[in-house]
């Protein structure tokens, strides 16, 4: 899957994934009146809105991107009606041709883990048939328990050819707590980012990983660190836009190649119809001001990588 | 909750908690056929299958126990039929009195961590009306992003008068990778200790504090440690029975009062009848066996604490 998303960046010519992050505040008003007319005032009111403004959002820019990152906590919150929704979105990424990652920042041990990886990435035996319950392409995993919690996730990478991208260092404020602690004078999200690169190398795709990484846009110099640190993990870049990270910022994560990142926008693409800069396209038209968004994205970032 | 949760270990005079983790491969065959008989070898037959093995275990062990914790991720693998069974679990064990710990092990930024928050122990609103999703009383929270992860957590936690258990030092081999690193020489999970703390002073419930923590059976030195820098936070002990932790490696998790914390057996428990030692019950009574490894369970705790 490494190999696909590769293709697809360089046939899109746009290192970037949109985060299909739906809040309800994001999702015009006229989106909500209708999924509530049908459904009520309702979870699955709450579902369907989320998934047509996906629909819509998907079906204006999926020729411009590789690749779609849906935070499924946003559809949890919606309970089962919201992971149907996320479940549904995967599905029609899917068929657009987009590499989906599920950002689902799981975690746990041994056999839980290996359940987690079969959940998202692989397939599931009843009797004697099997099931791809959520069928992702990549997931975000969380590294804190160590070998024992990512292990498992690896197993099924490699069986399904599918891939992961592991929290090394978040773009949050506070990833500093524990992240930049130094341990014999080095932060912890080093030796993070080093057990990254040897996972890495048991799962390599033509050019890159199956194993990447995630690096917030907000610490463009860890970037430059942990990019020599992991020359072969592709880094998943969020933090951009709304976060404050820019394309200058950027230039860091990406390698020699023009490869090697891939960043995320969120809130910045999706709900870009409420930014003054694309208030003109008005709240009917918001998937064009969300393809708008992505447009000048890819140009912000193919500039920073050409001024280098 | 942690008020309830105190009462209710108080009641049963039983500080374990019963992990209701199932795998397919626990459920007896007859209970299996009978799912696979109405629902077919699908999700849903699955589904039903957990759903019918939990019930008949809660159904015989409700009245000696204060609280279970269902694993989420043995759900999630599958798929939406799968987390309807969650939601059933968490719904038929609440009406049975019992405190529910998701073990989730969530843990993301902002309104990410918001979002998973109120989805598990808040309520989300939708257009005039709010609903609780997943609605368990505690979830367990992973805290490499710090506390821009947590706090979102918590806030939801002083509204609903929910908890938290955090991850600080996990049960399973490879833990130490990155949670044992020394930092001015201290170990990193002795920092997120801390953190569980000064997070828990702000969040009392009548003598323990809304904000537990996650520390293993199997490092019984450790959770000496860990039990003074965390005087009134519960510690939810993973890793007894079959992880190999026993009951005199748990007394140092407990305070003077004979309270502080709460250990968790899974497969001990449900897969009870698997055992040599319970293997007299038989498939058809897998119950039954797992009340008499409950029984057993809180003998062999109730002695250690008694000898100490």
């Amino acid at each position: 899957m490494i190999n696909k998303l590769v293709e697809n960046i360089k046939k899109t010519n746009a290192p970037i994934v949109v985060g299909l992050d739906p809040m309800l505040g994001y999702i015009p008003d006229h989106v909500k009146e209708k999924a509530f007319g049908e459904f009520g005032e309702t979870l699955d009111g709450a579902a369907e809105a989320i998934w047509q403004f996906n629909k819509a959002i998907v079906d204006q820019t999926y020729d411009l991107i590789p690749a779609v990152k849906p935070q499924i906590a946003m559809y949890e919150q919606f309970g089962i009606p919201g992971l149907m929704a996320f479940k549904k979105t995967v599905d029609y990424c899917k068929e657009k041709g987009l590499v989906v990652i599920g950002d689902i920042k799981r975690g746990d041990i041994g056999s839980t883990s290996a359940a987690y990886a079969t959940g998202h990435l692989g397939k599931v035996t009843v009797g004697s048939k099997s099931y791809a319950p959520f069928d992702e392409d990549f997931v975000t995993v969380n590294p804190y328990l160590g070998s024992d919690g990512v292990n498992p996730f690896i197993d099924v990478c490699k069986e399904e050819k599918k891939g992961l991208f592991i929290l090394v260092k978040t773009s949050n404020p506070s990833s500093g707590e524990f992240q930049d602690q130094l341990i014999d004078g080095r932060p912890l999200y080093e030796l993070v980012g080093e057990k990254v690169a040897e996972w890495g190398e048991s799962c390599m795709g033509d050019e890159y990983s199956y194993i990447g990484a995630v690096v917030g846009a907000t610490y463009p110099e860890m970037g430059k660190v942990l990019r020599k640190i992991m020359p072969k993990s592709y880094i998943l870049v969020p933090g951009y836009g709304a976060q404050g990270g820019q394309g200058k910022d950027l230039v860091h994560f990406f390698n020699e190649d023009g490869l090697g990142a891939i960043v995320n926008s969120s809130r910045g693409i999706i709900a870009a119809y409420k930014q003054e800069k694309y208030a003109k396209f008005g709240a009917e038209n918001f998937a064009d001001a969300s393809r708008a968004a992505v447009e000048d994205m890819i140009a912000d970032i193919s500039q920073a990588l050409g001024n280098r």
